[in-house]
């Protein structure tokens, strides 16, 4: 439904990287950087007992920490070159314990908007045989703004 | 606003103690457990390289992660003995960049029902001198349950 | 993604229709019924100067209102016989200004639980030609209760 | 919290007032505003037939059509002259069914911004003595703009 997939910035890929390595809790987390298409970012995460809430589930607070980040860089993937992103508001439903070996969220632009993107992101969860279930699905606003660092 | 803050259980800060110390992801992020009162619960945190975001604050994620555990104990401060809580769905807004050196999530029940909860979660930011700012402020719904191991 | 397309309750749409009949905030705003199939369920909207708000658009309320509607009937046709719905919580994301002059939303399970279901609604607006653009977009949290007047 | 509760607009009771003359909605569905404040706007609600779901409750699109009207006019009390509010987004918790015969949504600005301000509402259910019950309480994010037909 989204039409405005064309990258404003052809080094899209390249800018959403060189961001991801400088989340320091992506790496804290064990997080890792996979698809980077316009519109589209997906991060994926390994379960591990560093990860877990009390029942040994990961908690809900990395799933929304990738599901954010995910949305934030599908957004930007979207941004002319010089901007940068800021979460304004997020919302998840959390539909099953992530009980899974490996999480993947899927970040997607809903609406792409010059100082204001709406986003979707789906975090899955793999099981045997590479079957995947929904395990939350995220709503969420992005604020877009030339970065301060910007040359322009 | 709230009349159910009589704890159902007696015990309600030895067991809150207790399931938070299982939650390895808050040891992860560095996160620290206050005041556990009837219906209100408070998670500090502490901010460090290992929880930013590509502008060195302190990452959304991280916020949740905090916020959603304080809810989910505040909760839990008012359910019967044996019962565990898991989070349905949050929403947050995010008012400030949480630049600042200490963070706190205090959580706190709006309404404390036999099955699901209505939370609400402050994140405050504390500068110099000891004075706060609003960073985020969440809602969530908290599924409450019998414990899967409770002796009922 | 949902596997759970199997109505429980035959007689699902009758019920729907029925119960939608008695919702008097509908006819209030002149909203009809729409397809009803096992977990979607759609409701119309014509644009009138009796639902704007102050620029002559229709209002987020008029918006939201087909949305939940749409999205309870939407978990209420998997639920078993003798069910009622209520919702305990939303969120929408407004993406354009509801200019259009009829409107749609289309209410979807994402997953049917027993006691709670969590649904996703689209709002589109319909242009000349019959072209549909998104207009909002909701996640909420349905809870499923046995009906006051169920015989069973 | 917030600090910024000084009107930038003097005029900023008579602008909300005239603005809220112009949705349409609130008349159909009989709401009035009540108090105007610099951060804080009242809008009432008396239960009608006309405003039902199917069990006869306030139906939950009706709260948030007055909780979100609150919110954007406390936005907008705190704006500059020649400014209007649109939603960007909201979300509500239903924390009892508004059985009540009198209910009433007070919009609070949490922070008031350029472009955006983070509002909350609280839906009150008025009994019999006056006493109140909290009903529904929302968290939203208004975008704040220009007005296309500003002299400026």
């Amino acid at each position: 439904m989204t039409k405005s997939t064309q990258p404003a910035n052809p080094d899209f890929e390249a800018v959403i990287r060189e961001s991801f390595g400088r989340q320091n809790l992506m790496a804290t987390l064990g997080a890792r950087l996979g698809q980077v298409a316009p519109g589209l970012v997906e991060i994926s995460l390994d379960a591990s007992p560093a990860l877990t809430q009390q029942n040994g589930f990961v908690h809900a607070g990395a799933l929304v920490s990738i599901a954010d980040s995910a949305s934030g860089y599908a957004a930007l993937s979207l941004a002319p070159a010089g901007c940068e992103v800021l979460a304004v508001e997020l919302k998840m439903s959390f539909m099953r314990p992530a009980i899974h070996a490996r999480l993947k969220a899927i970040g997607r632009v809903l609406r792409s908007g010059r100082t204001l993107s709406t986003c979707a992101a789906d975090v899955l969860g793999f099981e045997r045989e590479g079957d995947s279930v929904l395990v939350a699905t995220m709503l969420s606003t992005v604020s877009i703004r030339r970065s301060a660092g910007a040359g322009v």
